[in-house]
């Protein structure tokens, strides 16, 4: 069995960001000359998702006003969590919703992808350095 | 370590459907002789999903209202991605709350299953061909 | 390839109860001698869930307030699954929120975790004997 792991690091310059990390993973599974097996991506942190949807960015504008909308910053004290100082408890609800990690299958050394699938790291507390974890496992 | 591809293809007569899978799983673990590994189960689409829940016909109409209610399909132009011709922005949203992918154990050359889980083809945009991807690795 | 599979039971005394697991599922990566590979976690019951998430008791209030208003358990008969004779139709909602399963990758021989990752069973409909898969595979 062969195995990789890498980490890339995101510092966002709003709280609210979607980030196409698929080109950064595709090259992590090229290196691990992994032919058949999988790759795991996953925030390292509880405040922000990796997933797998659509590059358009008005979907990405959609996704931000119905997170919003399910699990709304204002007003901060509407949650038990960020009377501990923090503000960011909608964070750790949004990327609930939106998921830690995806799994991926590696076919012909390549990320095993439909047509439109392109994975995104999504920030939902930014404005600091966060990471992302991509492990390939196979042969 | 073994492996296999494999790939379903759906068609679904109405836009929301949720088909049951877990037989067609099974068989392609059984071909591939794993006994100890992972299966990765994933829609190759992304208004659609992969999920393990209950086959119970009550339970998928809840589901159908439930996801209706947390993204609603109309009014069309409350989505921005629906500026683009699509009419499907919903789907992207529903298949965020249903997942894209299940990785389910394989112990003994079996899916290692609670008494009650079965796994979904979870439909929201559906009247067209669209894939899932199961990918077997183990021993 | 290494593998090993374990499961946990919990039965819990509330109806709703998130417990962290992390330790438990440390030591069964410690037991397993895998130092490079993966570990599945999931629930084998469809009204629970396994997630990672703050290991904050007033972020666990927000979440069962938050679950509550996305997916309230009563009235009852508002769906469909309860006519079967249950009354947990909301916790198979709920499961879909919060997720079936995390894979998390073993790294140096631990859970390869950012800072605050913590791994929680999520129990929606609780006060009975419930399970969780550990499996680690890798060498």
């Amino acid at each position: 069995m062969k195995s990789i792991t890498k980490y890339l690091t995101f510092h966002t310059e709003k709280k609210f960001k979607l980030v196409n990390i698929t080109s950064d993973v595709q090259k992590i599974v090229f290196e691990s000359k992994v032919t058949e097996g999988i790759c795991l991506v996953n925030s390292m942190h509880i405040t922000s998702s990796v997933f797998i949807n659509d590059n358009e960015s008005g979907l990405h504008q959609d996704f931000e006003t119905w997170l919003e909308n399910l699990a709304p910053h204002s007003p901060i004290n509407q949650y038990l969590h960020n009377d501990t100082g923090e503000d960011n408890a909608d964070a750790h609800l949004k990327r609930q919703i939106m998921g830690r990690e995806t799994v991926v299958a590696i076919t012909n050394g390549k990320l095993d992808f439909g047509p439109w699938e392109q994975i995104f790291y999504g920030e939902f507390d930014g404005c600091r350095n966060k990471k992302v974890l991509i492990k390939v496992i196979g042969e």
